[in-house]
């Protein structure tokens, strides 16, 4: 079910708002989770018309044949000309260039939101871009896979993933209510937050696990390769995520240096502590520790 | 298809030895490991008959009504009696003393193997405990589940998984040929390799991993509890087997502390590197670990 366009904006905020938020889906720059916005919010009727526009031209050219994609724009100023749900989704360190280049060019009302993994630095200065009538409200869904790009996109990437949105204090609550429904709709699920509190959360449950399952791929990859055929599936799970973009990593650790360097010491912390246990032959703490671990493993949700 | 006892065991070693190796199978102790012993080797008519013997009288009980048990002993010592092959599932610190126990009351010719996860000391004292004419040759099937207990046990837990054999160098070849065989033919890839190269290489493959997931769920037990509902699949995978048994794990760092504390001291020094290059903003060496932890991973089979 497609919504076709409002007859009526005069309502105010509402039904009507939301239905016509999303009239004009335009995404920029889409890869795994651009093209899987596109491909939810056609599956979930959750969009009136979408519009894309890629950077390369040989991308647009491929974009062009996707049954969930009505235009493809030639570049991101004509994209967002009668957009009226924008999502940048870009690489983090993009996302603040891409929203200074359509800011002059959205039509009032306009509602512009992200993808981007980190928040803090990214949500301030994209608002700071924002033309008077038109909103930024930063989002980051929790999805993602080691594989990239729009062909590996699927319609079920935010089913039942925490999609975080951050707005800031002097966001207009219909839009933020817009952006959270919009993610909703896509089978997200809608964690609302201020941008600094989801950077020092995904700094610990995000970007602290992919440090370290890299750490423990590159410590093993200076001991001899065959050990790595030798080894069971808790190997494989620890080191699933070392598979990753090393480029979009390295951005996000540095978009995130500082919590992420935070949650690194704290780690480093708690590791020598297990360490001395083992090296003290604290059975009882050993134990204890792993008591410990055990029950917040087995408290988490699948 | 079970093998009947042998007409004639003065062939020598080959394939009229192993089926008579096989043809009386004792578990002694099965949890998950030893039931899947038991079950396996019934499905694949890997053994004759299979005789188990359980600590506890309920257990026993129990293990009566299996398809895959044809006779419980009340005593370690009647079970092996007429052994020809004698796997011992207990849990790692317990297994010698069930070695000692049993070595007066095995049969000319029959061999010892076990599921230890720790194999150096404890294949020392099993051989020292050996009487003439009976093997010891230690085993370490790298399966396991975060389920424990032989109600968990499968008839594929060693399927495509690689089983570790340690053998001494003074053992009988046919002895080890027949403990390869007997795993071979539950369907695990077998890997002979000397004991102290075992412990060594699991530390890094097992036991480090982990120590590295229980250390963050506990660290991530010390913040704001909800954000453990908020990841993504990522910290699922980090994480999963911090999940698994306290008490075996306790076991395994005692058992091998000397290679669980080398291995810890150099992934604490290779973490902090990639820490101090995050704090330096060194980018391009940052992205280089990414890599080369990425590139080790992509190796890794399935």
């Amino acid at each position: 079910m497609r919504s076709g366009p409002s007859d009526n904006l005069d309502n105010g905020p509402g039904l009507e708002f939301q239905k016509s938020v999303t009239d004009q889906l335009v995404i920029l720059a889409p890869g795994l989770l651009g093209g899987s916005v596109a491909r939810a919010a056609r599956a979930r009727g959750a969009a009136g018309r979408i519009t894309l526009w890629a950077r390369r031209p040989e991308v647009r050219a491929a974009l062009r044949g996707q049954p969930w994609c009505d235009d493809v724009a030639e570049t991101p100023e004509e994209a967002v000309r009668t957009g009226s749900l924008v999502v940048l989704a870009a690489p983090v360190e993009k996302i603040v260039d891409l929203a200074r280049q359509i800011a002059p060019h959205l039509p009032a009302g306009a509602i512009v939101t992200d993808v981007g993994s980190v928040k803090a630095r990214l949500v301030h200065e994209c608002h700071r871009a924002r033309r008077p009538g038109t909103h930024f409200v930063g989002a980051h869904p929790m999805a993602g896979s080691e594989k990239t790009g729009w062909e590996n996109a699927t319609p079920t990437l935010f089913e039942g993933r925490v999609c975080f949105v951050t707005p800031q204090p002097d966001d207009d609550p219909a839009a933020v209510a817009a952006v959270q429904d919009f993610w909703t709709g896509l089978g997200a699920r809608v964690v609302t937050l201020p941008a600094a509190e989801h950077d020092r959360i995904v700094a610990h449950i995000s970007h602290l696990p992919q440090a370290l399952a890299t750490t423990l791929a590159t410590l093993l990859a200076g001991r001899d390769p065959a050990w790595r055929d030798l080894a069971g599936g808790g190997l494989r799970d620890t080191t699933r995520i070392a598979g990753s973009d090393p480029a979009m990593w390295t951005e996000i650790f540095q978009q995130n240096r500082d919590e992420v360097l935070a949650a690194l010491q704290a780690y480093e912390t708690e590791l020598a502590g297990l360490r001395t246990a083992i090296a003290n032959r604290e059975w009882p703490e050993v134990h204890a520790r792993l008591e410990h671990g055990q029950g917040w493993r087995d408290g988490m949700k699948i």
